[in-house]
């Protein structure tokens, strides 16, 4: 058998993992296992890009992200769970990859300046934050990663990164691959207030919420505006509801549209069915996550391992990079 | 016995070391040793922020700056001699810094300008040589070094360190203490082409420089332009050998600046005079670097044991750190 391609992605443990993560990032992780060797990191010190004035939240979020991931489906015998800040080759190529990174290929990043225009609340012009995609870039290349699942946003990081991979391959000789991107497909879902799904909204539904809890969140969903009575016809291509049915109850979308543009079919009802079919969807990572919970020891040792695992071939690929760049070995 | 307090300086490994480095530094630093507990450290992380584009020389002066060192006197039994790229704590530490270091800090450092204006063949416009400052604070504050030999140039780095250490201790609790400054003297001593001595000019009178050598070069040293023939009168003030033996030769100075202002001391004999002086000063470290040459085991040994020393003195830190902001141990 070939050798599988290799991928790496992350998340950053700035809170709990909600369904927009699952639909946009997670759902499409648990399906490239099959397809490749995966290394999935807890981006711990990407949070403190943002996050750095409180990161009193990180050991929380830490936990209950492998939680989350391990009831998913990530499968620790097939991939590398692990935790960015446990394998420390990733500063040091940081380091060595920010002596070649030209600052105007920062500073012109699309997310660079977006992000600091939306946080205003927080202040991102830090050296850390600019050097987010050389961080990231050491992430990948450390791994020498043939691929990046990544969002439509980050697609320009990977292009950097492609960039830094030329330039330290031109200086020092051909070490690294150059890697792809995999445009994950993410489907439109809202924050249950019809605003972008964000823990600093919290509009959220997370991955760990109870049945109740779930129900109740969906409840609140904005639905069409213009429907004031129960029989009054809807207008599903302007509810949250609708597109939530698209992703988690796809077989009935065709009968729902229908019965709510005739007016038959209730909010109320087709929020409950809503709930129950999100629900459905959950319960075995609910069952799961409650394994896991009740043996912390499993959890610790899988990361333990997966920690050990990617250390090492992130040492391997840094003995290449200092043996290239003239640096003790 | 009151524990000694602590200092942390370095070199970058981009050149042999010469007699500017000797007087600028290196001579303080033996000093130092007598009053303080010393970390030396080979900045090889620091030389790629300029040399990036081609470190091929960084092995080999890496090496011959161990000897020098060995050669001048700092001494392995009382000081700890380690290379910066061993202890790969100082890129983890930077990292962290790195999250919480305002641009504008940075960018209004003097040196950062003044820098990228010299060194016009080479571009530094990058992340790396931006965050100098932000790494040179990460190697002083991960030994808890009280203080800080440096040049008047370096002054404001150390200032940025100090502000940067109040920033963390505001955030995460108090882990590091301030640094001062201790500002070396440093006489005035151009290159023997009268511009100042550097690697880069060509114009440097080096430590390991054999005596036939050193007398070379002091013959082409710039004097007094309007001194044309033998027994004209010399001008001392606008000639670099007479701020040489300034330096080198303190005891013939009233003497020398007699005889040369009557015309009766000629260039040629004066400069005899000073490469002999510079030479008895360097024959000690000449035979001290042939004694170490001869052994390159128990050289390796020293830097192996500094090392191991840094390393632990840097993860106790890193520890600190790590719980501070809330990272895993």
């Amino acid at each position: 058998m070939a050798k599988r391609k290799r991928i790496l992605s992350g998340n950053r443990p700035t809170g709990l993992l909600h369904l927009g993560n699952y639909v946009g990032a997670l759902r499409n992780w648990v399906r490239l296992q099959d397809e490749y060797e995966c290394f999935f990191m807890v981006a711990d010190w990407h949070a403190l890009t943002s996050d750095y004035a409180d990161p009193s939240g990180l050991e929380l979020h830490t936990s209950e992200m492998i939680l989350d991931w391990l009831a998913v489906g990530l499968d620790p015998e097939r991939s590398t769970l692990f935790i960015q800040s446990k394998v420390k080759q990733h500063a040091e190529l940081n380091l060595l990859l920010s002596m070649i990174t030209p600052l105007p290929w920062l500073e012109r990043c699309p997310t660079y300046k977006d992000q600091i225009g939306q946080m205003a609340n927080k202040d991102l012009g830090t050296h850390g934050f600019l050097g987010y995609p050389v961080l990231q870039a050491a992430d990948i290349v450390i791994y020498k990663a043939h691929a990046v699942p990544v969002g439509e946003d980050q697609v320009p990081h990977v292009e950097m990164c492609r960039e830094l991979v030329r330039r330290f391959n031109n200086f020092y000789g051909e070490v690294f691959p150059e890697p792809q991107h995999i445009l994950s497909p993410v489907p439109k879902m809202l924050g249950v207030d019809g605003r972008k799904m964000s823990k600093s909204y919290d509009n959220c539904i997370y991955l760990k919420d109870s049945r109740p809890t779930v129900q109740k969140k969906v409840r609140t969903m904005v639905t069409d505006p213009a429907r004031v009575r129960r029989n009054d016809p809807g207008h599903p291509e302007v509810c949250s509801v609708f597109d939530y049915h698209k992703i988690f109850n796809p077989d009935e979308v065709p009968q729902i549209e229908k019965e709510c543009r005739a007016g038959s079919l209730g909010c109320v009802d087709c929020k409950t069915n809503l709930g129950e079919k999100i629900n459905r969807m959950l319960d075995p990572f609910r069952e799961k996550r409650a394994v896991y919970q009740r043996e912390p020891k499993r959890v610790a040792k899988i990361v333990q391992e997966g920690n050990l695992r990617a250390q090492t071939e992130a040492e391997a690929t840094l003995a290449q990079v200092r043996e290239a760049m003239h640096l003790p070995a």
